[in-house]
């Protein structure tokens, strides 16, 4: 299903003539791995970045650090500032984000299963908010395929 | 074995009270999710970069422009400066990198499963270059087992 669903993401970008990356946190490169994952990514996948470490998300993502400081990293409003930042790092026109608490503890207060995933493109923002059950795998997995999911609704 | 390989090199990160930090190219992402997948990874990984588009590995992971333009990405060259940029760009002890041609086409003139692995501590370099037969899938996959391993070997 994330293969399929991957493919169909590069088939809509290629539709568009859009480039894509990706911002991830819990999933560290899950996404992007799905995408490249389908032979022909190259023509519209530019790259991405796993901030994994919540400093990271600031220096090389611009994500503000008094949001950092106040929300913490598993935020809906770092997601999406996760995705604009890749967008200008890597010069894309889409850019997806993946931020939250695959376990097993929790993180910054936020219970474990916690995710926030963010779809920028050129015509408009997409945030989903989820509280995902089961395992550390269960949780990152059940993001992957979330994401794919957001950006097909936003393509 | 990859979940256990990525558990040995985190323990041994730990013992040498180093971080870490991926830069991926044909692996898009697989070997930093290798390391997330191990719960507590957050205590030594760092983040990493899929520099998917060859741009990218100039741009952010500061690999020569001239190297690029002569060798092209698919070049054990290449593999060391981007492991030694990653760990630049995140401020990490230990940069790892993939760079290679998982197919369906040749790239750069080099064949499908040409495939280049750089690690980089503050003690040292080490490189494989190999040529890795089977599918897209196979490819990457065997890269990331490669990849922990020449980890296994440098820590």
């Amino acid at each position: 299903m994330t293969d399929l669903a991957a493919a169909e993401v590069l088939e809509r970008l290629d539709r568009r003539g859009w480039t894509i990356a990706t911002a991830e946190s819990l999933t560290g490169g899950l996404v992007a791995a799905a995408i490249v994952s389908v032979p022909g990514a190259s023509a519209a996948m530019r790259g991405g970045v796993v901030a994994y470490a919540t400093d990271v998300k600031q220096s090389l993502l611009k994500v503000d650090a008094d949001l950092l400081a106040s929300a913490g990293a598993v935020d809906p409003a770092v997601a999406w500032q996760m995705a604009e930042g890749i967008r200008t790092l890597l010069g894309a026109d889409v850019g997806v984000s993946t931020t939250g608490v695959a376990g097993p503890d929790p993180q910054d207060g936020k219970p474990v299963g916690t995710v926030h995933i963010a779809v920028v493109t050129p015509e408009g923002t997409g945030i989903t908010s989820l509280e995902i059950p089961g395992s550390r795998d269960q949780i990152r997995a059940a993001t992957v395929d979330r994401a794919l999911a957001l950006c097909l609704e936003e393509l």
